[in-house]
């Protein structure tokens, strides 16, 4: 795949991603929204082979996470707009909506997905730094939701914001502009770790350690559930969890997993 | 307006408004209510005007919030429906549904909605702390949930403590008289800020600052999609959120906005 | 009622049931499993007699809360599944749905539940933990989910999670294997409170005096209420609070409370 706003690296089991326009804080261009979709997709079609990608590691590059939306597509977007006035389609809510499709393919991945969370994470960078399964932050991040002091809204972000932080939190970020530093993000669980600079690369690592040491399989299956539960009563889900469940330990990883454990070895999915 | 159980001081575009009964620490009685009602309709009917209410600040006369619902109302409904038996109207129901529409109404609003917490938090008061979109503490504030204890039902406020912080800590404060102090309240996420009394002004005013420099029309789009959001997947809030985002960017206030930006200076929605 | 799996030790209105298996760190056999339900029937009959059991207090023997699913009992329903390929019935989904029924009935019981957490606490201890009412933990407490590491589904577990945890710190645990100590526990709100073991009987004499203060059908009534809040907006409950609200109001319990307050007594309810 030719990525011109994106990098991605694979290395194994784990495919990297860089945020890749430094110039500009990495903001968010049509092209890299298109090229992170397809990237995304791309590694979600190796499930199964022996190929497979199992977490997708998602970062920027020169120092900063990301800056948000490219103002130069939104106002391209408004030209036609302008000169499009009796169409019925709106360039506006179009490339807005690409930006939410994006952030919905990242949230519901049936792979693991990890941030990390350097410099600027403005408004769609806020929003991605909140579907991320395990958000990692140095002590230089400066979280800001910028869309309300310019007179927008941060539409695609907000639900992502109730998701990671909760219904009252986030009402409160947004009303208040959003400004946290590393440390304020992670007492509210917007981040789970944060680590100097130098020790990104280490702390990546562990986690990426404990990620590879879950079957794939098991691990998409409990995200999905997971999912369901945001939305059912627990007892309402007992029937089908132990449908999952069953399927599980029937399955290859079930058997595999049964089977290291007896003879104290490393089930087949650990990497050596 | 008229008021005798709470005062109401409009500055700019904010309203601060004061629970004003400090002989009783500022307990809800039925007239204290209505005036709250009242109030935040007026203000919520300057929503476009000139004169534009855009935050309440909330708080209690003589150090204290708010100690939660007046007995003495309690007593005579008690004593309405006891001379009324047969009638089909429950006087101690209608009383009590009057406090939670009064809830409703402050949680729902789009203006933003800023509470000062000190000495007593109790019952409704503790109800009315949860729905504001930020809440600030002084040292001297101390929660409470006393109703059990009484033999009655925290009602109107469970739902609005399982709102704020989230079913499973709301269960454990309901289950064991949920006392509190300012700062087991910041831990939890039920207060966001902690300040001395002494410097609770100066808080105060540096919220209204990030507050007065969204804009409104966008921060109660921004509220309302959140509140949404509480009950949909981001996923299908997709489109929804683009069209709000589009309507907004070509709104007065997005167009200001992007003027602003462009020429360097403040928009027209921030006070000089 | 006799058991082999649990001890029931009745004291007033509470009811302490140790997991008694430390050979094996209190796994959950099947057994385990059929007499804790049947003790928490047991409990739960006993509401508005004379002899009502108001709270249970959950902990396990020898140093450990619980170590999980007893794997026997898993490899025979296996063995079962073997044997019988032709038939309808999936005894692996069957034994997992008996857990599944366990957690919601604790999750679900109008009575106060307690738990203390120590040393390990894996996979359906886990759940366990997470469906208490109030979790005081040690600092010996060890967290974690080994099941996706086995190759299987943390299935009846992961909406528990998702209810006590919020959903996105949920996921954060389920992908990276879920291992925390108590002070990680405690920072995000899984358990309540830490203390040291030598201070655990005090601590939990202290949580009962707190508990055993609140009328037990008002309690009930206001964990019933939250349940609900927790799938409707607050201004959806507004009448049926009220209506909760009058009925206590109106029951012994409120009446009981008003005449006590009134007469500078404790209710009847609070043991002497």
């Amino acid at each position: 795949m030719k990525t011109e706003a994106i990098t991605a690296l694979n290395t194994g089991a784990v495919l990297e991603i860089t945020l890749n326009r430094p110039e500009v804080r990495n903001a968010m261009s049509l092209a890299m929204v298109g090229e992170l979709r397809q990237a995304l997709a791309q590694a979600e079609s190796t499930v199964g082979t022996a190929q497979a990608i199992r977490v997708v590691v998602l970062r920027g590059a020169g120092g900063h996470f990301c800056a948000g939306g490219d103002l130069k597509d939104m106002a391209a977007a408004r030209m036609r707009t302008l000169q499009n006035a009796g169409d019925a389609a709106d360039p506006i809510a179009h490339v807005n909506a690409e930006f939410g499709h994006l952030c919905a393919a990242f949230a519901n991945t049936p792979l693991a997905l990890v941030v990390v969370l350097e410099g600027t994470v403005m408004g769609g960078g806020f929003g991605l730094a909140c579907v991320a399964d395990v958000a990692i932050a140095t002590e230089t991040a400066r979280f800001r939701l910028p869309e309300t002091s310019l007179g927008v809204v941060p539409a695609q972000i907000a639900p992502f914001l109730v998701e990671r932080l909760g219904y009252s939190q986030a009402k409160r970020l947004a009303v208040t502009g959003g400004r946290l530093d590393a440390a304020q993000a992670l007492a509210m669980g917007l981040v789970h770790q944060q680590v100097a600079t130098g020790e990104v690369d280490a702390a990546v690592q562990a986690v990426l350690a404990n990620i590879l040491a879950c079957a794939p399989g098991a691990l998409a299956a409990t995200k999905a559930l997971m999912a369901k539960a945001r939305w059912s009563a627990p007892a309402d889900l007992v029937d089908e969890a132990a449908a999952i469940f069953s399927r599980a330990v029937q399955g290859p990883e079930g058997q595999e997993g049964t089977s290291a454990f007896l003879q104290k070895r490393k089930p087949n999915w650990v990497p050596a």
